[in-house]
């Protein structure tokens, strides 16, 4: 398949992930029989599915809400121990406000609820954090594809963000492996030999809204295969996409 | 194809495009010579090509450079008529320091430049502006393409948008037809029987985000199908993309 075309195909048959699960396994089964070859493409996985399997979920009846939770619990309406385990994982709180926590996390990501959920969760009152380093669960994931017998491949690890100023989510790439995550055109000359004024695509957060249209929500589709998708030997993850915030008009 | 399935195909072979041209004729004609039936998908048309057909270039060298044009330009070290250009296009300011100019557009979109571009454009000094409503847009080519033999299709027009917090840049819709722009999970429940917290994807700008991979801005691929994509007879176009203002944190 050449540049040209892509093919995204969603995995069946992922079963609920549990921590301790081996995903890499799991993903390997579900690609099986959904016939899809992993090599040549990327693998885009759900945050949900790869925190879980890493145990980074947290039983609301374990946390103690702090004063500060108590009180913005009041004022927003939440459980005070969601808002106390929001606010372990904020580092810095980008904007408060309407009952909307908008947090930078510890890995310099800024979302809703420094990516804490509570929905899907396995159990009732249970918190899902980000996982702990998402770059890593990308590259681990691939590693274990790839001694499992898949060809060369990139994983993805995605999350679905709110943004400023446009309704709806987007799904983009939390972490990566085996993807460049900027597509970058500097330097290089359009098609008429003008040099090119857009700098660089963020190349992993594409692939990862792509899949997203394919995660249904309510299917239990937390993974898709993009067939054609570039793969690299690099393993460098997803720094390049993350604004230092001392260049951020917004932040 | 199934909902759990799409196929990105890029159209090769249109040609550059001109104001006054007929953009469906180009755009079937590449199609036909990509093996790509325009039917059962959802047709993805970069804003650009869009704009030069409905002759929405300004030529520099016919812009008379305002006093706050001129304040600014210099500023910034810009050609003062190109700034100018973006001030008629800017109905707000939204950021503008270290040379980047974040407005809000007529049509509500915020956008650097209030989408007002320089590359790639029809011979030297011309800017182009964004389609005056990308809605009729994409109305006008899918009631053209339909009429020319084209089977239910979805048309978006897309257009290259940076971000807050993230580097890189990402596709987004400007404006669509045939094509639910959110996919609205609210009142469903996942495949466990919870009620879903996530409330609607931006369904249109996941698609212009797929379309932007084969969006080589090297190699003249202006225009790229999505089979499988999901086909609605709504015309409603964009607006529920559109954050309202007063509510928006970031505005």
């Amino acid at each position: 398949m050449t540049r040209d075309a892509l093919r995204l195909i969603a995995l069946h048959g992922v079963p609920a992930v549990r921590p301790g699960d081996d995903l890499a396994a799991l993903l390997r089964a579900a690609a099986q029989a959904s016939g899809i070859v992993l090599a040549g493409g990327v693998l885009v996985v759900c945050q949900k599915i790869v925190s879980k399997a890493e145990g980074r979920v947290v039983r609301l009846a374990d946390v103690e809400p702090s004063a500060e939770a108590l009180r913005i619990a009041e004022q927003d309406r939440k459980d005070p121990r969601h808002v106390e385990v929001v606010l372990r994982e904020t580092a810095r709180v980008v904007r408060h406000a309407h009952g909307v926590w908008i947090a930078e996390t510890r890995h310099g990501f800024v979302c809703a609820n420094a990516g804490v959920d509570l929905s899907n969760a396995p159990g009732e009152g249970v918190a899902v954090l980000l996982p702990e380093d998402p770059d890593a669960s990308a590259r681990r994931l691939r590693a274990a594809l790839v001694a499992g017998g898949a060809g060369p491949l990139g994983v993805i690890v995605s999350d679905t963000f709110g943004r400023p100023w446009r309704e709806g989510l987007v799904d983009v790439a939390l972490g990566c492996a085996g993807v460049a995550p900027l597509r970058d055109w500097r330097g290089q000359t359009d098609w008429a030999g003008r040099p090119l004024e857009v700098t660089a695509m963020a190349q992993a957060d594409q692939l990862a809204a792509a899949a997203g249209l394919l995660m249904g929500k309510d299917a239990g589709l937390p993974a898709v295969w993009i067939e054609g998708a570039p793969v690299t030997e690099a393993d460098g993850g997803i720094a390049p996409l993350l604004r230092d915030p001392k260049l951020d008009l917004f932040r």
